[in-house]
C-alpha cells in the first residue's frame, strides 16, 4: 500500500516478478479491495503463487514511527512484518515510510544478538561496476563499535550478493591520510585494522561512485551516508537538466539530439537510479527491504528481486552466524 | 608555488588576471628564480602591477599542518599570508596543502573576535544557478553554536559577493521533519529559528545542485560537507564516463558523437568544475582563498578572481561587523 503510488506500482511490479521467477511466491499484503480491484484478471495465471492477506490500515507517508507502531497494529506495513517473524513470508518489501518500516521491524523482528544498531544498506553505480554503501540513515551519532558492526555485517551481505571472497572494505572519511577525520572514524579504523575483515583503509566521497581505487563496500555514520546519497542523486539530477537543456537550445542542437538520442538513451540506463532501487535493513532477525517511495514498476520489481536474492542467499542467516563467530573470537581474544 | 602543477598553472593564470582586470596587483611569492623562469617576457606588460617576493622554502602537499608551521617559516605560503597579515596584501591565494594553508592562516592572521572556529566556503552549481556551501571540511564535530556562526559568516559573503539582500540559509540534514538529524543540527536550527537570519529551515543532500525548492546557503558540518561535495565530484565524473562510453562503443555512436560534439561541449561546459574553483576561508581576520589542487591554468584564473570580488566587496570587513553587530545583539538581549 505505501510509496507514492501505492497498489498502481507495487502489483503490476508483483506480477511481473512472478511471471520471470517461477520460483517466487508472493502475499500481497494491504487493503483486500483494492488489490483485487488492481489485480483483476490478470491474476489468473498466479493464483497457486499469490495470496492476498488483507490489513485495515495504512502507514501514511508523513505519520511519526511511534504512532504508526501505537496506533497501526493492522497496518499493510506491521502485517507484512508478522509475517517475516512468523515465518510465513521469508521477507518484506515495502514503498511505504521509512522511519515506520524500521522502527515496526526493529519491534517485530527484534536485533540479532551482538548488533546494537540497524542500518540501512543499498548499492550505487560506480566505474568499478557498484559499490555497496551503509549506513544510509537509521542511524546518526554512530560509535567507532557501531561503525565496525556494520562493516561486519555488509561484508557478509556483500559477499552472499557478489559472489566475492573478501570483498574490500572502505571507510568513509575527509581525507586519505591517518590525522584525518572524526575520533570515532578513527577509532573505527583501528577496530577494522585488527580484524579479519579486507579493510583498505580510508575513502573519501568521490569513492562511492568513481574513487581512484575499487571498493566493494563503503561504511559510513547513517548521517554521513544518507547525504551522500542524496547529494549523488541532486548531482545526477542537475547533470541531467542541464544536459536535456543543451540539446533543447535552438533546431540545430534539436536535430544533434535526434542523432544522438540511440546513445544518450543507452547512456541513461547505464546509470538508471531505478536498477539500484531497494535498501536492506541489516542487523535485524528478518529480512526487510525499503524501495524507494517514488519508485515506478521498474524500480519496485528490482526491489522484489533484490529480496528474491537475498533470500535466496541467505543473507540473514549469514549475518547471524558471523556476528555470532566475531563475539566469540573477541570474548577468546 | 603550491597544487600539483605550481608555478606553471600558477603564473600563466596570474598573468591572464592582470591582462584582464587592470586595477589588479599581484605580488607573486615563492622561489625567485623559478618564477622568474616562468615569467619570462610576457611579464614586461605588467611590470608596474606585478612584484616578486622571494620565499626560500614550500610546503609539500602532504606534509603535516603542524611540521608546516613549526620548520618552514619561509615557505611561500607563510610569507603570502604575512603579507596579508601586514597589509601588504588584500588578499592570498593558494593551491598548496588545504591543511597547512589552513593552519598557518589561523596562527598567522587569527580569528574574528566572536568566531570560534574558522570555515571553508565554495560555490556549486545548481539548478537555479549556483548554492554556497560551508563548511567543507576545516572543522569536524561542529556543535551548534559552530553551526549557526557559519550560517552568519556564509550570510554575509552571499550578500556581497551575489548582491542579494537576505540570502536564503538551508541546514543540511537527512530529512526535512523536525524531528529528523543529530543533536548538534536541531539545536542549531532553533538558533537559526531565533536569529535574523533568512533561515529557510532544513534541506537534504540533493538540494546542493538540485532541490525541490531554491537555497542560496547551505550550512553544514565539516566532516559532511567535505563528503558531500566529493560524492557530487565522483557522480560528475562517473556521470562523464558513461557518457563518453556510450558515445565509444561502436562506428555509429562514434558518428552521433561527431554530430553531438558541440551540444555535448556546451553542455560540458555548463557544469565544467573549473568555473567553481575557489574557496574562501571564512572568520579569520583576512580573506585567504584556497584553489583545488588539480587546478589548470583556467580553475587557478577563477580563484584569483573569486580574490578579486571578495577584496572588492570588502567581505572580511563586512563578516567582522556582522559578529560584532550579532555578538552585541545577543548580550543585549
Amino acid at each position: 500500500m505505501g510509496g507514492d503510488h501505492g497498489p498502481e506500482v507495487t502489483i503490476p511490479a508483483s506480477l511481473d516478478r512472478l511471471k520471470n521467477n517461477p520460483d517466487l511466491k508472493l502475499i500481497l499484503v494491504g487493503d483486500e479491495t483494492v488489490i483485487k480491484q488492481q489485480l483483476s484478471s490478470a491474476a489468473n495465471d498466479f493464483m497457486d503463487r499469490l495470496i492476498i492477506r488483507h490489513a485495515s490500515q495504512r502507514v501514511e507517508m508523513h505519520e511519526s514511527p511511534s504512532k504508526a507502531l501505537k496506533n497501526k497494529k493492522d497496518s499493510s506495513m506491521r502485517v507484512a512484518i508478522n509475517l517475516v517473524h512468523d515465518g510465513q513470508a521469508d521477507a518484506c518489501v515495502s514503498a511505504g515510510n521509512t522511519g515506520a518500516l524500521m522502527a515496526t521491524a526493529r519491534f517485530v523482528l527484534k536485533m540479532i544478538p551482538g548488533i546494537d544498531r540497524p542500518a540501512i544498506i543499498s548499492t550505487l553505480p560506480s566505474v568499478y561496476g557498484h559499490t555497496h554503501v551503509l549506513d544510509l540513515g537509521a542511524n546518526v551519532d554512530c560509535t567507532a563499535e557501531h561503525l565496525f558492526q556494520f562493516a561486519v555485517m555488509g561484508t557478509e551481505l556483500v559477499k552472499a550478493v557478489e559472489n566475492i571472497d573478501n570483498p574490500k572494505v572502505g571507510l568513509l572519511n575527509i581525507g586519505e591520510e591517518d590525522v584525518k577525520g572524526n575520533e570515532q572514524v578513527k577509532a573505527a579504523a583501528k577496530l577494522l585494522e585488527n580484524s579479519s575483515l579486507n579493510y583498505i583503509g580510508y575513502v573519501e566521497g568521490n569513492s562511492l561512485n568513481a574513487g581512484s581505487i575499487e571498493v566493494d563496500l563503503i561504511v559510513a555514520d547513517g548521517f554521513v551516508g544518507n547525504v551522500a546519497l542524496k547529494s549523488i542523486e541532486g548531482a545526477a539530477k542537475m547533470i541531467g537538466v542541464q544536459l536535456k537543456s543543451a540539446f533543447s537550445k535552438n533546431i540545430l542542437t534539436k536535430l544533434a539530439g535526434l542523432v544522438a538520442y540511440p546513445v544518450l538513451k543507452s547512456f541513461k540506463q547505464s546509470i538508471d537510479p531505478r536498477l539500484y532501487n531497494g535498501a536492506s535493513f541489516l542487523g535485524l532477525r528478518g529480512l526487510v527491504i525499503k524501495s524507494h517511495g517514488g519508485a515506478d514498476v521498474l524500480a519496485f520489481k528490482t526491489a522484489i528481486q533484490l529480496a528474491e536474492i537475498e533470500v535466496k542467499k541467505d543473507v540473514i542467516q549469514k549475518i547471524s552466524q558471523q556476528v555470532e563467530n566475531s563475539l566469540a573470537l573477541r570474548e577468546s581474544a
